[in-house]
């Protein structure tokens, strides 16, 4: 008789922190999957009972089997399957019968391996949910729990990480294995660990819930192939991270191209920028290499957010010192002058010889002692927030003792809430010396790799400081004539997606209080004249055209018109070049504008992710959005923080405030502009693409004004 | 009585070849330098005689010891000095008698301790000359030569590295004590270690040209905190990296800050540059960290440098081949599609799940065979120079089979010049097994960072291949007329350095067949409308004034006049605002020019580096320059190579090129204005600064304008 289905969270626990496993399929021949982790189950003494379930055989390593999970006389929480595909639903139909709470499906032919795979997965996921089932995988490698309670090692693979506070997703069982094994040499120390292969049913986001509650776990580490659902990733994520760090590294950076590019803001939008905003926008630290996701999690797992950029280095030898500070500096970190206190103490009791300036480079003759003073001036000195301490084991310093100092000292630091690494050059005496006690000092192989850790963890203490912000109510909108435009226009042609007209366009904007540059259409020179008149000189003609995109390509904009003469000619001369180019029925006419010269552009646009729903673009106009790519993207709805940022973070940024003595312009209207545009597609989900471009940034207190906007209904 | 002093090279003979060492200041008690030392030499069994020189003891480590050099019976080629910084020259004149033909002086207390200790290393190293003796150090920690015929460990590091064929040179004791440990960890082999300490006599310029020649060395690794002559080391870099590469780490790239910034190129010249220009220029391969070094050392010494960019990633788990691609993508390298029959043969003995596309994920159930059978196929490949591949060692696969698979193939790349990187995910079964067998292939940790050290492999072999160039002849320049001018601006003022005028500026530049716009001087508004009257509008007005700097900041610069009203207006508006700040009196008048305006604007200038001469600055003008530091530097002279390499080096380079379908720019005349600007630098030494910013760059065939000038003499 099927159960309810129960709630999400709680129900992770069984599979997580089961007290009894059936393992179906365990073999008693050797080499095979299913014999190995049925051992790796025995062999790491797992704190409850284990039985083989196999109808082919009545005893796995000594331990008497089980023809089927219905004939274990006891309870079981755990049901871990490494049978042939095509009879797994059978088996599972079996736990749902026995009561099983929850599942690992290691064997693989799921919907990795095409058509009937995925119909095998849907059954599957069919028969689990019916019995209120949870299920991890299939084709995964397996799960752990280091709770020394508990000692589950569930998986395939020989190696049982050290215990610690890192919980680990990996969507990848291949990196999973390597993963395991690096834990081991570079003592890093798991409270989970979840392979979560096809994700038929448990999924990242799943396990963040499952782990955000976790006592044992404070930092989470994923491995991100593909998001299952993103929007969800990221609003479970936003709440987790004010708390427990979430590290991840996401694959695919460069296979995925861009999408189809509609629209210049469209043609802007990597899969990877959306990605990128994701995390940005849920403080989630990013990675890329595995080697990167080790050094942040060692240096999380141990040491506090560091409060400040401010790093001190400490060295006996003056080489990596200076290739410490060359790499922090690298990495928009600090290298301040120490307090006078704590110069003149140094001083008391280092060699002439040693060097004060920071790096603090106490030369070879350091042992301990001195280790040991610097160390507790260091932890003192207000003016540091983090301290490098590097050793190049000499041949007279004894590298126990300086690890014994730093040993002892770490607790000092960590009282007044500052971060301590090491590096003890050279692999002697490394990590194992600092590891696994109260008050760890996580020790790098290489010393310039910290400022990397450092830095990442130092903009996860930004975000955490960050004000959250709000979605901020916007005066002067006009949601009804907005909506009537939208729909007039789309009543209007059967055409989807479609490019909305001009006129539609300056309504709409126009709806949102969004400025728009002066602006008449024409479809004769004579009618360009009458209007430039109207709106008065210097104006601009532009081609106004439904299908040409990019009009200054061809020869569609002509600037700088000063005499009703010169408007006329501008007119006869791109009708002429759309004629030498065959493309003159695409013309209905020209639009003559105010000219606005020598402002600063911008471009503010709209895309769709299609997963991530609108993203919004902002960056700086023209060549530095081609060239330099100087833009930043934000997922929809942005707060009124999010719009600070986004101006602020562009590298052109300075033109905005004033370069070079310029008067700034007007970055305040420049918000409120990206907050209206975010108001504008929550409003308005029919609007697919958008760009505003370019953006004509006037002096402060002035606005802006669009000079060409287009938009894309669907 | 003192010996000639001998040619350069062949006298590092004795010093790294030596047949017969004495180590003076050898001691019998243990934890000491001279202890440690002698008894490494003894350990290592020096395939020589070593004898232990000092008065208070008979005996060190079961060795009769000798009073002084002077009394060991045989001949010495090298002396190791471990004594008192007081006593050295005293031991040093001995072996001057003795005969002795290299030293290698230990002790500290010299050029690095103050001004006695100046004096100690001057004088020691006069006591050298005179001897005809080579010295390394002092305030070093030794030499190293793993030649199996010699063995020599003359450190008092316990290491010795494994045996291989990179040389390597330090400038930091302690690192070069660090750098041993990893050697061994990391299975680098080298042939020769130097310490180089104080760097007295030998320096890295001495010990290049040695390794040069040096059948046991196929690549030189640096670090460097400084140049001893860099020009030197310029010359015979360049003369070197044709054949052996050489890898710097260069340290202390952010603490040196940019140096008096009197012209504009000045202040965008830091010494970072210039070592940056340096490296590039001779072929130099830089890393910023330790593991960079070792990655590309390991990866040099064993395999060919790649013949092109194009990567095939070989795993037999998807997640780390995705990292892998991207970290490649992110480095510039590519990953190509395979050959039709590369592919249809993978397919015929790969399972279907696995990926064909490039990487290529054999699956968990690849074993030996399928490595073997796929490494084949893309030894042969045409589509292919490169290619990693990885191991994560499942349940089902020895590594040691897939190691011997890899190991047998190497050969067959080696023979189509392809490069082979490996990694065995985990670091069981890595590089031990691969290594030290002929046909190696370089294991790394991490599979990602084959990326950073394929991709610098790659410039390198770009550098290889590139034209050297020739500095040209040029056309149209009147040297003695530039002399004139020069001699003339420096007759009519005592300053140095001294501004040149703008009336010397334009003839001097005129000289050389640089182009500057039409101008004329005025001192009055009247002269001002007569000159924009022959000129012809439009013209703008800038301030005219040998002190004002930033003539943009004290609204100097008025652009774009049409009328003589204007100008007068302007004239006047120029004036008011220098009276508004108190500076009327810099006004000398204005320059009335030609008004260029919608030009591409670049900047072209020149500085000097303190030690390596004449910098050239070629930049994209204006924010380009500013914000986004699109610029780059080279080492006076030019090469037309250079020329073309430095315009298409910069970001923005797109935009001479002709951006959205505008014109392309005169990049032609541009090459051609900083080889005349290279070779003004060569004729008149007088020029320690110059700036022309911003150039107008005009179409294709129509050359460019000078538009600002502005040249120091000294």
């Amino acid at each position: 008789m099927p159960q309810e289905k129960v709630a999400t969270i709680d129900s992770l626990e069984p599979l997580l922190k089961p007290r009894s496993i059936a393992v179906i399929g365990a073999s008693q021949k050797h080499g095979t999957i299913g014999n190995k982790l049925f051992h790796n189950i025995l062999h790491q003494e797992f704190n409850g009972v284990v039985y083989p379930v196999n109808p082919n055989t009545r005893v796995v390593a000594s331990v008497k089997a089980y023809p089927s999970v219905l004939d274990i006389p006891g309870n079981v929480d755990l049901a871990v399957v490494i049978v042939p595909a095509e009879i797994v639903h059978h088996v599972v139909e079996q736990c749902g019968q026995k009561g099983v709470r929850g599942i690992v499906i290691i064997s693989s032919g799921f919907a990795e391996s095409g058509a009937e795979g995925i119909g095998r997965q849907e059954k599957l996921l069919e028969i689990a949910h019916s019995y209120g089932m949870r299920l991890v995988g299939p084709n995964c490698m397996g799960i752990i729990n280091t709770d020394p309670q508990l000692n589950m090692n569930a998986t395939f693979s020989s190696v049982f990480p050290p215990v610690g506070n890192i919980a680990l997703g990996t969507q990848s069982g291949a990196l999973g294995l390597a993963i395991l094994e690096y834990t081991q040499n570079l003592n890093i120390g798991l409270s989970t660990f979840v392979s979560i292969g096809n994700r038929a049913d448990v999924s990242n986001n799943d396990l963040l819930q499952y782990w955000e509650k976790d006592p044992a776990t404070d930092i989470i580490l994923l491995y991100l192939e593909s998001f299952g659902n993103p929007r969800k990733f990221a609003r479970i994520a936003r709440s987790i991270t004010p708390t427990k760090p979430i590290v991840a590294v996401k694959s695919g950076r460069t296979t995925a191209g861009s999408r189809a590019a509609t629209s210049h803001t469209g043609a802007l939008a990597t899969a990877e920028v959306a990605c990128e905003a994701l995390f940005a926008q849920a403080g989630v630290i990013r990675v890329d290499t595995l080697e990167e996701l080790f050094d942040i999690a060692n240096l999380l797992s141990h040491q506090p957010i560091p409060s400040g950029r401010r790093v001190a280095i400490l060295t006996n030898g003056g080489g990596p010192g200076i290739l410490t500070a060359d790499a922090c500096a690298a990495r928009g970190l600090e290298l301040p002058a120490f307090s006078d206190k704590t110069l003149s103490e140094l001083k008391s009791f280092l060699p002439r010889r040693a060097s004060f300036t920071n790096p603090i480079d106490m030369t070879a003759e350091a042992g301990a002692e001195e280790y040991s003073q610097a160390l507790k001036l260091l932890a003192q000195d207000k003016c540091i927030d983090i301290v490098i301490v590097i050793f190049i084991p000499p041949i007279l310093t004894q590298p126990e003792a300086i690890a014994a100092a730093i040993r002892e000292i770490g607790p000092q630091f960590r009282q007044q809430g500052k971060t301590l690494v090491a590096s003890f050059m050279g692999w002697r005496g490394a990590s194992t010396k600092l590891g696994w006690e109260k008050g760890y000092v996580p020790c790098f192989t290489f010393p310039e790799a910290t400022a990397g850790a450092i830095a990442r963890a130092c903009e996860y203490g930004d975000w955490l400081k960050r004000a959250k912000g709000v979605i901020p109510t916007i005066e002067g909108i006009d949601k009804q004539k907005a909506k009537q435009v939208v729909k007039a226009a789309l009543a209007r042609s059967a055409t989807r997606p479609l490019w909305l007209d001009t006129a539609s366009v300056i309504g709409l904007l126009g709806a949102y209080g969004i400025n728009t540059v002066q602006s008449k259409p024409a479809t004769t020179a004579a009618e360009a004249k009458k209007a430039a008149e109207e709106i008065g000189f210097p104006v601009a003609l532009k081609l106004l055209s439904d299908t040409v995109i990019h009009k200054t390509e061809v020869g569609g904009v002509i600037l700088d018109l000063n005499l009703q003469s010169e408007v006329e000619r501008a007119f006869t001369q791109i009708r002429q070049h759309l004629v030498s180019i065959g493309r003159e029925n695409e013309m209905q006419g020209v639009i003559v504008q105010k000219m606005m010269s020598g402002e600063i552009e911008v471009i503010v646009g709209v895309t769709q992710d299609p997963s991530l729903g609108p993203l919004i673009l902002f960056g700086m106009g023209g060549v530095y959005t081609e060239l330099f790519k100087d833009i930043i993207f934000r997922i929809h709805p942005l707060t009124d923080i999010d719009a600070k940022e986004m101006i602020r973070s562009v590298k052109a940024y300075q033109l905005l405030e004033g370069w070079r003595g310029a008067e700034p312009s007007d970055i305040n209207a420049l918000e409120k502009l990206l907050l209206r545009v975010s108001a504008m597609v929550e409003d308005l989900p029919q609007i697919v693409e958008l760009d505003l471009n370019p953006v004509k940034v006037l002096k402060r207190n002035n606005g802006y004004v669009v000079v060409d906007a287009r938009v894309m209904l669907a």
